[in-house]
């Protein structure tokens, strides 16, 4: 324990991409000392030298209230608080580790890492609980939040989401600030479901922008894409009005508004008619959006939920479908009750 | 009646604003001849000579199945159907004309006139039925639909709500077209309530562009924005879920990204300082957030539904509230359930 560390809550956040070094930076601003935790060693003790995360935050020093760490041991060491901030590809790597803690259950896990993974459909947290073992302090974190705007300080407003009221409000509690408004929900199925499948639509906005859709079609297009979300989500076990929350709405908003969007970049380049291979290639980073595709319609098949834009993007992703043709399908279905299906 | 008309239902469009000229122009490309009134006898006739309405859609030549009168008797003469398109200032007034008409509760009547009116906030449906009578032939036209958007053809999806379903399916067959999808409705009180009050939230996005709030004060400013309109819809009798649809979110999310609306000008315009007074002059046309916004808090403070982003923008307009300040008040608002309030 560093001797800033006192009397404070002893807090953890594993992953050291841009959300995760966002929210330890954030936390040390906020008088809370914490660890961040790189994979790999290399890139750890650049950073612990040079106090700047150069691969995804280039422009921001972080203060010395954040202890870097590469060894997980250490990193965990008489922690109160566990901050999850890996890719989703890494989680149910990192799950089988945290649950052979000491006491895994005893700490309060905050898990910032989006996305439902694989051809089941498992959201973060089902991962975790399935390694962690039922408990009650798992709260999920998560809204629109991109990191560069929380470290200019700009107004931020996120979801503390947990079966256990009085976990989320310790969550709440633990990252609220004057710029960072953080509300608690009980909906932790929503809050998930919100928050992942929003990057399919972001593609699919890339796709409108670069289709010159228009403002009509854009607003059409978020509305069904968020009705399909939620009914999906209600499906599932969320409750409806999440997804006019901060995880619905608001993050769906915030995603395909910012043109800087990996999802939102790959959309465009689709429509271009690049390749889904040569437009990744092209990005030379991860576009959540395409895994979280594939597996949202392998879940929505499952639950036998309707879900023709994500159904449409997918042709897009994986049939090669041009999409030109795939807004003509979405706009010649049958008329109908605005609500029906849901 | 002209030859064209022959069989078909006989349409007159009530109001040569921008709304009411693009909404005749696709009903006769639709191969739906109908008459369009205008208000002003001059400038009737300058249109029936040019077919063009050169002051709100100068670049839209005017199909010759549009009849254009000054006449309301002769424009309502054995009509069907009445599309109502007037601003929602001039709705009172044509309401009393209307009630005089021969059975007036025969005409299937299409609202597309959108705001909430006067110190009663009453919406433009009960100023109708008021005048009227109780009629079920009463329907709802309204969502995301910019009037140059639909007449280039680019894809639009709006909802056509009534307490009859019928009535509305009869709507949504009139207007429904290739691209122009109408979904039906039940929720009257919700549409209406969604599609007038965005408009507050269209200044505030005005002032949160021109403040550089960043794309996750947006998010939630929509999101709370859309949470405290649906909560003063749900006190006034809407359903919470139209309000995810495309009178709630759509319409919102529409007019929010079109730097275009009036209302997102006048909020840029008071964010650089301009009292109401001098933006509205130099804008140099109406901005229906303003009296909305009033009549919104008055609605509000009736139903008993707490409007915080409402009220600082009526702060902003009425009582010349500094916006740096009404940005701040609403972040130092204590943290809270998402729901809460609801």
């Amino acid at each position: 324990m560093t001797g800033a560390e006192g009397q404070m809550a002893r807090i953890a956040v594993l992953g050291g991409g841009s959300w995760g070094t966002a929210l330890a930076i954030h936390l040390a601003r906020s008088g809370r000392p914490c660890r961040l935790w790189f994979r790999d060693p290399d890139r750890a003790r650049e950073v612990r030298e040079s106090r700047i995360n150069s691969r995804y935050l280039p422009q921001w020093s972080i203060p010395d209230d954040v202890r870097i760490e590469a060894n997980m041991g250490r990193c965990l060491e008489g922690i109160e608080v566990g901050v999850i901030a890996v890719p989703s590809s890494a989680l149910p790597e990192l799950a089988v580790w945290l649950a052979a803690l000491h006491r895994p259950r005893d700490i309060l896990w905050a898990c910032a890492t989006k996305g439902i993974v694989g051809d089941a459909g498992l959201r973060c947290s089902e991962i975790l609980l399935d390694q962690l073992g039922e408990t009650s302090r798992l709260v999920v974190l998560a809204g629109p939040s991109l990191a560069l705007e929380v470290l200019q300080g700009l107004p931020t407003a996120v979801v503390a989401a947990s079966t256990d009221s009085e976990q989320a409000a310790r969550v709440q509690a633990l990252f609220h600030g004057e710029s960072f408004r953080v509300y608690t929900s009980r909906d932790v199925v929503g809050v998930e479901i919100g928050v992942s499948l929003k990057n399919t639509l972001a593609i699919a906005a890339g796709l409108a922008q670069e289709l010159a859709l228009g403002h009509n079609g854009y607003g059409a297009l978020l509305t069904r894409g968020l009705a399909e979300i939620s009914r999906l989500g209600v499906a599932v076990g969320a409750r409806r009005e999440t997804f006019l929350g901060l995880a619905g709405l608001g993050d769906l908003v915030t995603t395909c508004s910012s043109p800087l969007s990996r999802n939102h970049q790959l959309g465009r380049r689709l429509a271009r008619g690049e390749s889904l291979d040569t437009a990744l290639a092209n990005l030379g980073s991860v576009a959540e959006g395409v895994p979280t595709t594939r597996s949202a319609l392998a879940l929505a098949k499952r639950a036998g939920a309707e879900m023709p834009i994500t159904a449409q993007v997918g042709e897009i992703l994986f049939e090669g479908k041009d999409p030109r043709e795939a807004l003509q399908d979405l706009m010649l279905r049958p008329p109908r009750e605005e609500g029906e299906g849901a």
